[in-house]
């Protein structure tokens, strides 16, 4: 009887390590990272900047993008526009690797810096000068917007929350036609494009 | 005396407990995210070819960045030559960002991309378009050089190992005397810029 009482007490006490052990690892590996790097949002529905996104996987730089044609021709050995960074979710990222999908609550954040050359040893080309307080974020969940995404513009990096941007915004019907899967524009973003769209830039579909 | 033994019993289990989950953690933050992220030599000192640096903390992109002037001068709406992307594993990152200083082990990833625009939407500006096989190594690392870094070149994807280039290579002149901390090019990275400088790009010495 002494025995049976001393190997359940020995079971309980290897079940509540195991669970203890788990939680200790779901800590960090799902509850840590992740729980920072999932949407949060205020009593009102607005978005709750997101933090430490420059530490997510980025996707692809960009510099000038534009989709439309600038009306000025452009000047020899001008600055390229700005640089443009988008951040992605590592969660998300590996979701999108493992699925070919992107999952409810993947955001991209989209940043923005000077192109400079200012400092030494810079001769040619330009790297990634001082950043521009604000960005955007592109957020996949069911219901927001018919689309299955919304878009929220952080004005500047102390703005709290975000309201989403009406569905009228060109953004939403733009993103809707022109990007190459599920409204996120993967045909700009190296390893997404490889795995989603499963083809190399050479061989997409060329702009008129 | 039985309520001792049962105490002593007690703690030792909540010791157990507790250093299993301490190891649960310690798994999943350290050994598990890091080993990886940490270098690997072969038997002669070769760095074994690191992996999943695509996510890792992304320090600065830029285009067609040189550190000697072109000698054809540069053409009205010609692609900004290739882009790079430099990475740091998130270990070292954080530990930059709390110690103001550049850990051991630290490595920077140097990918190159073609520069596009041959994809709808774009009409302006350039994207990353697909990366060239290889990648180049700036690690950080006792012995291995006079300026405690060493330079290796990958190139290509599947080159399974790469031997120091020789100190006598320029780049290790270069970023002895033009790197702004510790041999890194700080100056073009802008959140390493912001904190290990302390100072915003336009602060920066100007290149003459």
């Amino acid at each position: 009887m002494q025995a049976i009482v001393k190997m359940a007490a020995g079971v309980v006490v290897l079940s509540a390590v195991a669970v203890l052990a788990r939680q200790g690892i779901g800590k960090a590996q799902d509850a840590a990272p992740q729980q920072s790097q999932q949407p949060a949002f205020t009593q009102d529905g607005k978005l709750i900047r997101p933090t430490g996104y420059e530490e997510w996987v980025m996707v692809g730089a960009s510099t000038g993008l534009s989709y439309v044609q600038s009306r000025t021709p452009p000047v020899a050995g001008a600055a390229p526009g700005m640089f443009h960074n988008v951040y992605l979710q590592p969660w998300a990222y590996r979701y999108a690797m493992d699925h070919r999908a992107l999952p409810e609550n993947a955001m991209f954040v989209l940043t923005f810096y000077e192109a400079s050359r200012k400092s030494n040893p810079a001769r040619a080309g330009f790297y990634e000068g001082d950043r521009m307080s604000g960005f955007e974020v592109h957020l996949k969940r069911k219901g927001v917007d018919s689309t299955g995404w919304g878009f929220y513009g952080f004005g500047s990096d102390t703005t709290a929350s975000a309201a989403k941007l009406p569905g009228s915004a060109p953004c939403y019907a733009c993103h809707k036609t022109e990007a190459a899967f599920d409204n996120a524009f993967a045909q700009f973003y190296p390893a997404l494009r490889a795995r989603l769209l499963q083809k190399p830039d050479s061989e997409l579909r060329s702009a008129p």
